[in-house]
């Protein structure tokens, strides 16, 4: 195991640029429900949307020296994926490392820890996705892993794997499926433009799924 | 026990419309500081609000099932309150779902578990009370109860009751006492009104309330 | 050990207002990384600012009575800090509460509870750092203390401390420190501007603080 | 709606005795995996086990004025059921409590608090299932209801509900429902018994359910 | 500020053998129900009991450098009551310290954080009263503060005053107050039996303490 | 990626054995303080243990059918690890479960969720590392992965892996680095015995570390 891996494959631009118009909703549910970071790991101010290649990161608990490691080798549009180990009343990550991500052409970044100067990251126009505001200081004194997988928001997140943001939260999409989750994200957004115009329409969910006959298959006497 | 209930009393327009002038803490204070469904359920957007009467919902957990045939059922006006077990991790309420209840004319939603394609809710102007965002999707397999009461923000919902949802939260006013709550309450609201109006001039409600007398009563020697 | 403490020792007016310029991620900084409440206790609506000596109050949980004595011999520029025993689900704060406060002059409100009410505290203007929403209501039974030591955030307010709070929470500093504390955070302040700008510049934290070399003197061998 | 209700069916003896064999689990299975109060309600001590027919009660929280009511009218082999509003850090319930429920010949005690005194629990053999240890006191001075239903660990419990506690916590079977769910419960544990009797001669679910041919189906091509 | 204290007033060893009698409720209830460290702070296995003066200290969080000078200064009979901040998924105490605990001849040790080596602290007959087990590794690189006032579990704690561990949690005991509260805990205690007697001969609190007059003068029409 | 993977490398008998003289506690740190996996993954009862190679399974929340897979393939001496995805209010394993584990020879099982019938585990000794008891009922309708590298306790377990649980709680030992680890962690107990007779002796961290001289660096002036 190499503590830090300079070498990995990373997605198409071409491919990124399709995954914008995927919400992090269809994303998930094209990978049979799963990849889902949770609800903890928020767009740090409503609105925020990213979409690029995750480069991982992992940390000490209040310890944020291997993340300056990860923002030195980093490149434009990198999504930088970091976890402190799940203990979110840690601020690794203010003014400064906003300026410092906008210098160096950062997509944005996923932390499971809270952020501290709310008002610069917002200004600034990095999307941050993080668990809230803290701004318990960290040190710099021990070093971790970059680009080596990640277990984060209950989620395993490889180096070149794409980061999916947006309000509901985060998304992965391991790269070695990605081509296959985006066709059927897009057909299912597709289908959905359709079930919505039918819904407008006057038909509901329950009629289109058949599902009192299915309720009665179940050996349910419904009225409906 | 008929697991869908297609008859129960429900209120008077009149009593719903009086009702949007009640904030939720006034009924809340009103009903002896009961039938809050707590601070985890919350507008999923600041501003929003709702008031009508409940269509109530049993889902398994992860299982929306049952809640397509509450919106099958539902009449305009109505508040669709559905429990699907307590687990916040749950986006069982999209932004089908969203156009789908304003097809049918729904006042809103209140929901005991995350939603998903939050811009959409906000954009179509529906309201939901909800624990927040969540992507985690959710199956059609087994069937609930439509119309019988739940547990729902630690609280029991009936069908009919009525549902009052602000900036602060969602309270249930049990059909049997809303008239009475409602009396009280409009008394309430026009005291405060005067009781603010004092403050402003300069009276405060230690001594309104004459508590240093009732401290000394208590045995206390306070300097105040 | 007196119930309600009328004089004790308070900061300046200039002390007061210098720390305005001052974050509350600088201070909490400057003081080894400590004196933070936690991020729990939030500002009520996004960009809420306070800087004031602290009016300390202990409440009984769910019994307001004592805030309403720290109320009446609260000062204009007070921030009132008040806890109720650390369970957020009580709503002791509200439009009443609130309208008094601005009457009183007070600079803002800290309590370890939900707020009710929202909206006119945001309309009124009145910073309040809090743990969100809650109508559950409150009684006017028991008497605390006023002005005395106590416990919130897991911190220790003491009377006359200064209470700063902004978008990233809320944090004291003690009174017999402030002066030392304000030109560490001042200097802290004037040395990131250079940081971020050497950050726009192609520098990055991992060059400038040389820790390629700190990490071989950790036995690492990093490809950086 | 009477605050206090003293005549309300309850089951037979011999009811009470053939549910003594049942699990929480079993009994939980047989009515579609509901009813259950949750991961927080828990034995006071491992072992403790109880059965019998809910004495209902809703408290204001911090306040157990209500509780000795339903202890005035409850009768030998009751089950008092308390909620509290759902915040665990209370004490409502102790060694003189526990005395007094023996003293009644209650069959246990659940509630949604924790408790204090435990050893006296203990020694008492009195079952009680609760949220922990808790010293925090209450008061007595506001009067909730006693036999309506009540909203406690996510479900509805009426009065006469048999309420069946064991080392999984609790789970609360209506009444209207019980004879049925007797039967079924029964039959599940005896199915059990051959179950676990095949898997120690070889078999395994995944066999016995053809799941091999079932995934097949699902369109998955997998090696066992 | 000094930040080690080395000379502070303690309590007679009377006074904490008398204290020895006296349950962590009843000093909680003497103490107009204040002064408990809260349901996270729990005996490390069940029946630990302590009882003796504190040696506080303040450790950065994830770094027990500085609990290594309280554990140097401290005398035998001493209660070290240690706070990290909150985060309880810490493990700064394991068998090692526990040997150097029983060694110094502690009475015990408080933690608001978890434990690691469980077993041996059980078998070497420690009390320690934490937040469970954990084992994430400490530091020691920072120094905080040792025999001044700490923030934990919601209470201060000044080094001196009196600190009482049984099943139910700790509670701490103000130096300044300790005397007063045992005489009152002394004549609740005597007071208790007496109730427990008359519950067992058939009283229940609701008679003796004319409760039906009080709702009735509430204005509530009980049946009973 | 297949769904199921069969072959896959597994640490050798000797390694094993080797390990189980290592605690929890001694692999976290001998691997950096890395690898736990949390406060909340706690034997089922007090003294259970574990050591063995992982056999890995992810199943979709509440649907145990891929677990069962994972019990079909397992082979004697494996430590089933499952993620059902995070919340512990699930009950996917009980006395059925137990039985087949141990009738497959299984050293134990890990779960992050709760486990029904404990009083059947404890009986049949069989190690369950778990959430608590739950008894929340699952399906059998969709199938996740068997022996992919999953996301548990907030860490990456891979199949062959080393998984070891004491009191404290479970440790994921990568296989690349387990003979490593072993040696380190060997060294460490040595050691820790040797600091334990020291501390018998009258020595303490304190001064052994020397760590007087090392605050006086700090620019501390301490007394001591």
């Amino acid at each position: 195991m190499d503590r830090v891996v300079l070498d990995y494959k990373k997605p198409s631009k071409e491919l990124i640029e399709a995954f914008r118009e995927i919400s992090v909703a269809s994303a998930h549910e094209c990978m049979d429900r799963k990849n889902y970071l949770g609800m903890s790991i928020r767009p740090f101010y409503p609105g925020m949307k990213l979409c690029g290649p995750a480069l991982t990161c992992q940390c000490q608990p209040l310890d944020n020296l291997t993340m300056h490691a990860a923002m030195h080798i980093g490149k434009p549009g990198d999504v930088m994926v970091v976890t402190f180990g799940g203990n979110p009343n840690q601020g690794p990550f203010g003014d400064c490392c906003t300026t410092l991500a906008k210098a160096k052409g950062f997509e944005g970044v996923v932390l499971d820890t809270g952020v501290r100067d709310g008002a610069t990251a917002k200004d600034m126009g990095l999307p941050i996705f993080c668990c809230g505001h803290s701004v318990t200081g960290t040190i710099k004194k021990e070093f971790g892993t970059v680009n080596n997988p990640i277990s984060i928001g209950g989620q395993i997140v490889k180096p070149g794997d794409i980061i999916l943001g947006d309000d509901d939260g985060v998304v992965v999409i391991p790269l070695e499926i990605a081509e296959d989750i985006l066709k059927k994200a897009q057909k299912r957004q597709a289908d959905e433009i359709i079930i919505r115009e039918r819904f407008r329409n006057g038909e509901d969910a329950w009629g289109m799924g058949n599902y009192s006959e299915y309720c009665k298959k179940l050996g349910l006497n419904l009225p409906i």
